[in-house]
């Protein structure tokens, strides 16, 4: 039975078009040519290895979804053409960076997988201090736009996101790991940065701490669903498609939740095999292939979305306040996209 | 020949008392007790692993210089008894105990000298983790003293320290560092944090600029000094007394005053020896002696000393406009004390 059959594509309902990030894209595009510059401009450095560092991960892409959220949620919320909605989302997007960095940073065995990542090519030590630099740098272009609070809830943000990971850290290799300590540990690594992303653009437009609540939750809920859909992909994406290996996480031990909805319906059998595979990390041929069939005899996989699509559905329903328009549909499809994604 | 014959100890004169860092602990010991609670208040969290490791190095204490600098430069600039003096002070050490963290990330073959050091004991990716998370709760302190000055400067120094850093692996194995290249290292990595540490002390007690650039220069040159010393002590110090292994940065390769000045005067066979150390890092048996024999040769200790003197003095000068009394007496003592310690 081929991958594609777990593929995210095909559960998406086939009588609508395919959510796409595109209005979003396109609605924050001219804001986020400016927000690259401020990036380019803020990570210069004396020391030539920082821009070329930095640079790397710069030019890899990914979805700039964090800074997008605070450029949207800041003209959600009637913000002009003022230059703190494009500085802060740049501070999201170097906070972001400077946690893939540290993220990065893996024990010799991880190396050997061969993967280009930032510390392979530059070595463990850089990429935690060019992580560093750019953290600190965030905080110099938050500084420039004078806002305590949005200081405070970026600072705030910055400690739960290292919560998370450390947590992430204690409960891998773990089969007794809760859904309750799982939602915890997505909530803290990824949500909280989302939350706080599309927060600070109610902050700076001014508006109540009712409306900052709610994109504080838009966010949170966003960041939980792209999480776990995250989690799914990892046991269904086609390779080519994410852009990252299948499996990671399954040799990593990282004991997500398409794993404890398996493990808690599996009988004895199964339950020593994912508990030598994550926590013994004791690999035989095939565990890959059987920790997927596993998965899909119990609909882990179906389960894991149908609490994404909650999540979504909750961030939607926190837009309703807001005025109707291009932008909140815009950020509407943005959690469309989030959860039916195929990378 | 033994090793007491490179203390530093010894080249003190004898004639008056060894200079200490009494009177300035003393003076600022009820505050430092409130910077202590602080500390282990804002190290709190529920992911216990957290206040695990950090508790790990604040036991481990360390002169704690920096928290010291501000809480003494406030009182010199005549703050009162406000509570911003204490929290900052925190921050600061928060600040330096997130880049020991992330300095301690080291390779496994430096792991294997069996150092009891945090990411031995944590492993790498929690001392990473850790360290993000504390230099994260610092910046939500500072948010709590309102002061998006002292804001500005600690995030300025964070990313000059972390510039710094990197500077340093980019001129380790590299006998073409020159004086200057190893100057500007050591006043990002070290220096820059000791010159906030001491500037935002007449940040909040309001001090004209040319105050708060005065006390920033006594911060930058005695934190240059300090390095100075730390990097002679490095191959003059009793192991026992430096708390850590005699050696370290000729086995890491790092190009440190006293080898810049024998490499400079060696004659080819020297040269060669340096290069195979440093550059290649093929070491032999005898080969810490050898380079111990060849600093002593050169007066490479003595002449870094003589450097670390001026800069001591540089230092002493800055004070001349604040006002007479205990707290400048101690800060005086507190350059001298860091030229002459034995560890």
């Amino acid at each position: 039975m081929g991958k594609s059959e777990y593929s995210v594509t095909n559960t998406a309902p086939q009588t609508k078009p395919q959510p796409s990030l595109d209005s979003l894209v396109n609605l924050v595009d001219a804001d986020m040519k400016r927000v690259n510059q401020v990036i380019i401009d803020n990570m210069h450095s004396e020391v030539a290895l920082i821009p070329q560092l930095a640079s790397h991960l710069v030019a890899a892409g990914g979805k700039r979804m964090r800074p997008m959220l605070t450029l949207a949620s800041a003209r959600l919320c009637g913000y002009g053409d003022g230059p703190d909605a494009v500085d802060l989302a740049a501070c999201v997007e170097f906070i972001h960076t400077a946690t893939l960095l540290h993220d990065d940073v893996v024990d010799e065995s991880q190396l050997r997988r061969g993967q280009a990542s930032a510390n392979a090519l530059f070595g463990n030590e850089a990429s935690v201090l060019v992580g560093d630099f750019l953290f600190a740098r965030a905080f110099v272009v938050m500084v420039k736009t004078g806002s305590l609070r949005v200081l405070d809830i970026l600072a705030q943000a910055s400690a739960v996101i290292a919560e998370g990971e450390v947590l992430q850290l204690a409960t891998a290799n773990d089969m007794g790991t809760s859904e309750e300590a799982y939602l915890e540990v997505i909530s803290a690594k990824t949500a909280a940065l989302f939350g706080a992303a599309s927060q600070i653009g109610a902050v700076i437009a001014k508006r109540s701490a009712e409306e900052e609540e709610a994109l504080r939750l838009y966010g949170i809920y966003l960041g939980t669903a792209f999480q776990l859909i995250d989690d799914v992909l990892d046991y269904s994406a086609h390779q080519a498609t994410l852009g990252k290996t299948v499996g990671d996480d399954f040799r990593d031990g990282k004991v997500t939740l398409p794993v404890i909805i398996s493990f808690a319906k599996g009988d004895d059998d199964e339950k020593a095999f994912w508990r030598r595979c994550m926590e013994d990390q004791n690999f035989e041929d095939g565990d890959l292939d059987r920790a997927q069939t596993l998965i899909r005899k119990h609909d882990a996989l179906t389960a894991s979305m149908d609490r994404a699509r909650d999540y979504g559905q909750m961030a939607i329903d926190t837009l309703t306040r807001f005025d109707d328009g291009p932008i909140k549909d815009s950020m509407i499809e943005a959690v469309e996209f989030c959860i039916s994604r195929p990378y």
